[in-house]
């Protein structure tokens, strides 16, 4: 992409209402902008990023065995009513008032809407284990939206759904999502610690979030060290290996870990002293078993093995793709920006023309920018007449991994100078050796 | 995909809600279920057509230098009060109150929060020519929902908006997005006839309809016959050019072509006899200049090169990926079921396994499916254990376009059968020459 023909909306002042780095950081990178409060426009720098975050985990769902499908944003009252929860969910839900006064809402989450389309297809447990997923825009009616897409009304949501016959085939599932959520945030170049979680408004009698670690992050987290250090699990994981699975969640959920919710003083003090870890945390995923509690009321019953209709037990496994792109840039940033996980960068690499309109320099970004754009690269052309030091601002700020600065001195002795985002660290070569020295870290 | 691992809920029987044929095959091929009136799930087949039909709707965009970003669902009612259509837009617009009680919308189309963010940081018309898209979900509220997602409430709509300093510029931004929707609609295998159409509530002075073909369509249109074999504008367009842009709409446009509601019958009897052609016609895009109808009173100006401020020049344009899905099975499917184009369709080839469990057909079956998968197809293997009759029946109404039938008898000569879905041929070939035979249609 040629900057001079991308909408980059780079932002010089900080803006005032911005409390927390990555909203700041989001607004003068211009990622996103406000459209009204707690709602968000993703600019075209935010999408690459938004789409980078949902096919990472999209992969590693599909890995897992989940099907992706796709629910509408508007949901009918009636739905609701079903299991309970329409008048139970408060004012944080959207409810709207159809032209024939029918009563709809703008979903929350999904649980009654995908036990619907279960119940209304699904007879036999021969149809089971199966796990349903969509990436789709969610609406809560916060009191007080704020920290930017943190804590946003409009959000984006990857909310998957299990259903199995019964209890044990509920906790293998489970285990499959919490599997494929250790890879997704390791991926994404993050460290998250599943910690035992509240259930909350979504009921049932298992759950773990995910949180990651950032001295910027909502709430105090309280775990063992060594998770810092623990393998994740990999990509030739034999999601069907009940005890396999098992024994891997087993060791992630065998030291103490829990959000200040759940902290326990005692068993917090059996844990080492030089292992005794507490920390601020971020909130980017949550799973639930919660075995009837939608199938029951709802009628969502399957014929088992035995000839008798029991209602399947279901669990629920959310990950906010919008929230967890700026939670990612409160564990990644610097005073200069951003500073991306490669999986997950906007762009891969950024040319720098420093002198934009020299002969020498053009033909040089010029040719390097088709070089890396052939090889598959996804590079950002700063191909605008500006000053250098604005292009290196520019740069740092939107966090691209790496940059190739070209300018006419360098040139002149045949060299460019490559400089990696996240150390800082510089080096120059020549333009021959710069597509191989960056293939070294596809 | 395994099919005993995928969520495919074929319907046996025709549902009686549905009176038009794409509603039908959809409903019965597990594409789509009804969640409320006009409003639909994606299941996972109809799923992976829309990411077909979006990802051709994306690069054609792309690569007539469009941009994208994401716009969110729910917009303010002040923004629409701006423009003075909060008021004229009447009862399909959803309008919603939030707890706080501000009034607030589910968007029906983007003018009016395009030209918001736009005035928000374009100030000069060095920053101009900018085309900026989104493909994002939509909700009008029509007073009678049917035909399934032809007419649906909440649906997907890819819509673009140009900007540029004045009329001659704008319009070159049109002729953009006239010939990207030419090469966009061609390469799903439709013929798609551009006719003058009427402003309606959008307003301006230019604009075109792109009608497809095909005999239940909605309305009655039109046109010469010589635009069904007009060539289609190659993928190295220079999207620059501005006189041969000119030149290609010009000749799109020279013939005769008309909607019922634009038809004049006097300059439809000057086409020759045996070119004149009347059809059943549904429109799949949309395109308009309306010059500075909503830049004028919402502010959105730039500083010219004479250092004068101007309201800038706009258009829109759109697609609606999810009713096309439905326009491309009115036009494309026979008794037994839909058949995709090949770019459109869910996988691009079905293997059946017709005696699964018998241990040839087994074997054969799974190292096709790898060395297909492995080439990067796109492959449902239906590997259940059920009659044949029942998986032709099943291919044939989902529509793969090619289908591999692996049965004892043939693969004791050797042999496996390959089957063309849009024609019905058959031939008999080795295991090993399956992917080569493929591969010639990739």
């Amino acid at each position: 992409m040629r900057l001079s023909r991308y909408f980059l909306p780079i932002l010089r002042e900080t803006p005032k209402e911005a409390e927390i780095v990555s909203h700041r950081l989001m607004l003068r990178a211009g990622m996103i902008r406000q459209e009204s409060a707690g709602i968000y426009a993703w600019l075209p720098l935010g999408l690459r990023v938004l789409n980078k975050v949902n096919a990472i985990v999209r992969e590693e769902q599909n890995r897992s065995g989940a099907i992706e499908l796709l629910m509408p944003t508007i949901q009918s009252a009636d739905l609701w009513r079903e299991s309970g929860r329409y008048d139970a969910y408060g004012k944080e839900m959207l409810r709207i008032q159809d032209r024939h006064d029918r009563e709809m809402l703008f979903g929350p989450t999904n649980e009654e809407m995908i036990t619907e389309i279960f119940r209304g297809y699904v007879r036999s447990y021969k149809d089971l284990p199966l796990n349903l997923y969509h990436i789709q825009w969610k609406f809560r009616d916060e009191v007080r939206p704020r920290f930017g897409v943190m804590r946003s009304r409009e959000f984006l949501m990857k909310d998957a759904y299990s259903f199995d016959l019964d209890q044990a085939g509920a906790v293998h599932s489970y285990n499959k999502m919490f599997v494929a959520y250790l890879r997704t945030f390791a991926r994404m170049g993050l460290k998250a610690i599943p910690m035992r979680a509240d259930t909350g408004p979504i009921g049932g009698n298992l759950s773990h979030e995910f949180i990651i670690l950032a001295s910027t992050g909502e709430s105090e987290v309280f775990c063992h060290a060594d998770y810092l250090n623990y393998e994740i699990p990999s990509a030739d994981t034999n999601f069907d290996d009940i005890p396999g699975l098992q024994s891997t969640v087993d060791k992630w959920t065998s030291l103490y870990a829990a959000t200040s919710e759940m902290h326990d003083e005692a068993a917090f003090d059996a844990v080492p002293a030089d292992k005794k870890m507490s920390a601020r945390g971020i909130e980017v995923g949550h799973i639930f078993y919660f075995g009837t509690k939608y199938s029951e009321p709802m009628g969502a019953k399957v014929m088992g093995p035995d000839g008798q209709e029991k209602p399947v037990h279901m669990g629920s496994y959310g990950i906010g793709p919008s929230r967890l792109i700026a939670a990612i840039i409160e564990a990644s940033h610097d005073e200069n920006g951003i500073i991306w996980p490669e999986a997950v960068a906007p762009f891969d690499v950024a040319i720098l023309n420093l002198k934009a309109g020299d002969s020498a320099t053009d033909a040089a970004s010029e040719r390097l920018y088709r070089e890396l754009s052939a090889a598959g690269r996804d590079v950002l052309y700063d191909d605008r007449d500006e000053r250098p030091g604005g292009k290196f601002a520019t740069a740092d700020l939107i966090g691209v991994p790496w940059q190739v600065l070209i300018g006419p001195k360098g040139l002149a002795e045949g060299k460019v100078e490559l400089k990696r985002r996240a150390t800082g660290e510089r080096e120059m070569l020549s333009l021959e050796d710069v597509a191989a020295r960056l293939s070294r870290h596809k």
